[in-house]
């Protein structure tokens, strides 16, 4: 019999409520010989006032453990900015080589959009995980003096570049559209630039169907509102892509919807799925948090370790549960996971 | 008697178009009273091709005589990436000191937005010009080969942050809403992000009438497509302020109309005002270009040397062109200008 072994990190805020629907939903469309064990970790801000800690050597020993791991969230404003993130997402991203940072956007039928028109949206940005702006390179002399100088180094190697752009490529080729845009700004960013471009145009003979193109960042963020149909695969660096996806979530329904998966492609670590909205401290505990984009990240880890046909229901669930909302008056975060558990298992 | 002594770069593509414009629109707007002089310079794709040069320490030296600078748009195809960028208006935004990259975004009645519902749009960025990843420190080691690492390094001094961020405070100070907001990733880039917010919130104090906050760039392109009319002035750094005031540009009625100052207060060197938009050579030579974002850079051109009541006149008449426009059939460049330069003079 098979058996699915995750890591379950509900975090800070909404993460909590989020996660238990998300887990609702996997146990009502995993398979009946599928063995579901979950094991729950107290990452967050709570355990960093109790401890001090973020996460240690011997909790990446036990997360090593899984098979996936799913995070609700992790922030809160009692916790200075960047002492979590660069403590624990960052960390854990980092240690388990997540390099390939897949964020799907899809506008589905129904679901509000800021743009004026319902433009057909249906792209997936493959963001940089390990290197770039957020290796924490860098630092600060003379602080707090009127001499200070703080740098940020972004940090590039052929080698990281390389696996993420034929990754991207890959995923481009096995999509109808076969479309492949690099993202990035070599026009200033010249060193990194030509890295990311020169491997780019590379590795593009090895995928000959594949029709490329290169936008500069900037022009992206305009693309993505007056245009955003002509985006098939994305592929970026690490901060370009954490900016555009923000956007793409905004302009394809909203970071309710909006799922992502930090991918380690060889399996040496594993994988972690998580929304890709935040702790959202201002309605924690209000059941008030829209569960589908943990959902959806669910359906992205089913496919990541081999249940295909199980994240496609989970997709149309979603999908059927969005369309199905509109004009209702709101319901609850549980609710909804009650409702999308209902389809999936029906 | 008064004068004004421009330097006019007319530069690649739709640069010469609209420019052509801008002056037509200068001239019929001055009092009679002010000599306007004009010299046009040679820079961009055509100068670099004969000659090999992008902007020479004796370049410099002429255009420092001016009181204030013209460009239209530098950049062609044929010239590769980076070149004209690096070697002529980056050259000269750091060369001049142009540390106060000004760049309004209004909604002007009429002017079409990708969004929804059409929102109150009127906010000013204030980009730093000359700090942040746009130095060009960094480099790369082993070019072309497996192993080849390329750095781009984000220089933030104190003194730099504070002049854009002193600067930042007095215009929304000036402002009726008095609002303003710190762009940045300070829960990632840690040390460019302390230095940052720490001297935002020191340089506050002098400001007390101001309200401020503080969003991360990421969450900044959800909040410019779901709530524009939240921002009143934003200061934030070289890299995010392109990033993010394309995008304003974008919705605020697009980059037919987005104009910018590249503005060293201190009067020590000219200022350079230039629209947004590149030298779209797709379109070059066609009359297709909409000068409107030259003309409202004259505006800002002439607010900078002194000349309000004109600046404002010139506002009005784009303004009101613009509202014109709505159902007509599209005219050219030339007619756009004449049309501006009639209403400014009457
Ligand atoms: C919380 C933060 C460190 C993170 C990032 O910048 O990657 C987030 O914005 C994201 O996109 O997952
Ligand atoms: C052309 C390029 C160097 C420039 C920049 O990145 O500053 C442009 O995008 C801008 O915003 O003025």
């Amino acid at each position: 019999s098979r058996s699915l072994n995750l890591a379950v990190i509900p975090g800070d805020g909404i993460g909590q409520e989020v996660v238990a629907q998300g887990l609702k939903v996997l146990s009502a469309v995993l398979p009946q010989d599928v063995k579901l064990e979950t094991k729950e970790y107290d990452f967050g801000a709570k355990r960093y006032h109790a401890t001090g800690e973020t996460l240690t050597d011997a909790d990446l020993d036990a997360l090593k453990q899984h098979d996936a791991i799913l995070l609700g969230a992790i922030g809160d404003p009692s916790v200075p900015s960047g002492v979590l993130e660069r403590g624990f997402l960052l960390k854990l991203r980092f240690a388990f080589d997540h390099h390939v940072n897949l964020r799907p956007s899809k506008l589905l039928p129904g679901v509000a959009t800021p743009l004026a028109g319902q433009p057909e949206i249906d792209f997936v940005v493959v963001r940089e995980g390990t290197e770039g702006p957020y290796t924490g390179n860098g630092g600060t002399i003379r602080k707090g003096t009127p001499q200070e100088v703080a740098t940020e180094v972004s940090v590039n190697t052929a080698f990281g570049v390389e696996r993420v752009v034929r990754d991207a490529f890959a995923r481009a080729q096995a999509r109808p559209r076969k479309k492949l845009t690099l993202v990035h700004k070599n026009n200033v960013l010249t060193f990194a630039g030509h890295l990311w471009t020169n491997i780019f145009t590379k590795v593009a003979e090895e995928f000959p169907e594949v029709t490329t193109d290169y936008i500069h960042v900037d022009a992206a963020t305009i693309y993505l509102v007056t245009d955003p149909g002509r985006f098939d695969v994305i592929v970026t660096d690490n901060l370009f892509g954490d900016i555009i996806t923000d956007l793409a979530a905004a302009v394809s329904g909203g970071i309710g919807v909006a799922a992502s998966g930090n991918i380690n492609p060889s399996g040496e670590f594993p994988s972690m799925f998580e929304p890709v909205h935040g702790s959202a401290p201002d309605i924690a505990g209000q059941g008030k948090a829209d569960p589908s984009a943990t959902v959806l990240s669910v359906a992205l880890l089913l496919r990541h370790v081999g249940y295909e046909a199980e994240a496609a229901a989970i997709e149309e669930a979603v999908s059927a549960d969005l369309a199905e909302r509109v004009g209702k008056p709101a319901r609850s975060t549980a609710e909804i996971g009650d409702a999308l558990a209902v389809r999936v298992a029906g």
